[in-house]
């Protein structure tokens, strides 16, 4: 199981990377995300209607107390992983990470407090150079699931109402009749 | 070469977006970013300041015919990707692409015109769910790399002013004295 925990959500700034940060999460195959700093009952909705739409039981929720969260899940036993550039390389770090293992992945904003990198078990960087939160959250998750969410078959959305059917060219769909 | 057309950028809903594509493709190792859509001074400053200060030779300009861009790629030899949820699954599609071939990776907004899945040579899904095509165009360079931009040796940032050294904890940068 793993969890995405997304610091300091700011309205409007981080309104569409949090969207981002939460949908890469759902389609390569977290549980949820639970996100700090402004609640945002759009982003929220945003996520629902994609879980509505295209199936999985994925969640989101905000916190107030975000490391809290994080001590909660190294209570329960969760691997803690921080996403920063200034961390060691994901390759190999994250291989050490078992693919059955419980995983919290937190990703920050531009100021991520010192807090988070002491209580994280790893704080690991994909590339040391900046770019995005988005492409690290799904790099750490591809390396975590050995490539797994890559395949439908691996990464299943229960209760879907679409899917897209992959295809040479074009835009296939098929969806689901109602019951 | 890789280089990563992004179509359709538009202000200001694709600011951060765009930004968070470019600053993928250059730490991941493409070469540029061209652009189409809204023209965005902001957006390519953003790039050039990560660029001189954190080095290596990444472009990024604008285009008002992004489909001429794909043909004069497409003579110049490049495979062109594009990169859709309704594609065909980057795993194995893209191991199918030589790590030495030239590649235009073309990432789209919400609408990408049919004419761009006509002219790829591959449609590609990272997944087929909708997510972000920042998380897709991170998995689609690394496929094609073989995880070589996760190697400092290998991605290489010609005269930076400033690096960040990968630590356990906290944050380490080095900044190269004034010549």
């Amino acid at each position: 199981m793993i969890i995405v925990l997304r610091l300091d959500h700011r309205i409007p700034r981080d309104e569409r990377a949090s969207t981002h940060v939460a949908l890469t999460a759902r389609a390569f195959g977290a549980s949820g995300v639970v996100y700090s700093g402004q609640k945002d009952g759009s982003l929220e909705e945003s996520v629902a209607r994609v879980v509505t739409e295209w199936g999985g039981d994925f969640f989101i929720r905000h916190t107030k107390s975000p490391l809290s969260e994080v001590k909660d899940c190294r209570e329960k036993g969760y691997r803690i992983i921080h996403l920063t550039m200034y961390g060691v390389p994901a390759d190999p770090a994250l291989t050490a990470v078992k693919e059955t293992e419980n995983a919290l992945i937190v990703v920050g904003g531009s100021q991520v407090p010192i807090e988070f990198y002491r209580a994280a078990d790893l704080n690991v960087s994909v590339t040391n150079q900046p770019h995005s939160e988005i492409a690290a959250l799904a790099i750490a998750i591809d390396r975590i699931r050995r490539g797994k969410e890559m395949s439908a078959q691996e990464t299943e959305f229960s209760g879907w109402k679409i899917r897209a059917l992959g295809t040479e060219r074009g835009k296939k769909t098929e969806r689901r009749p109602k019951e």
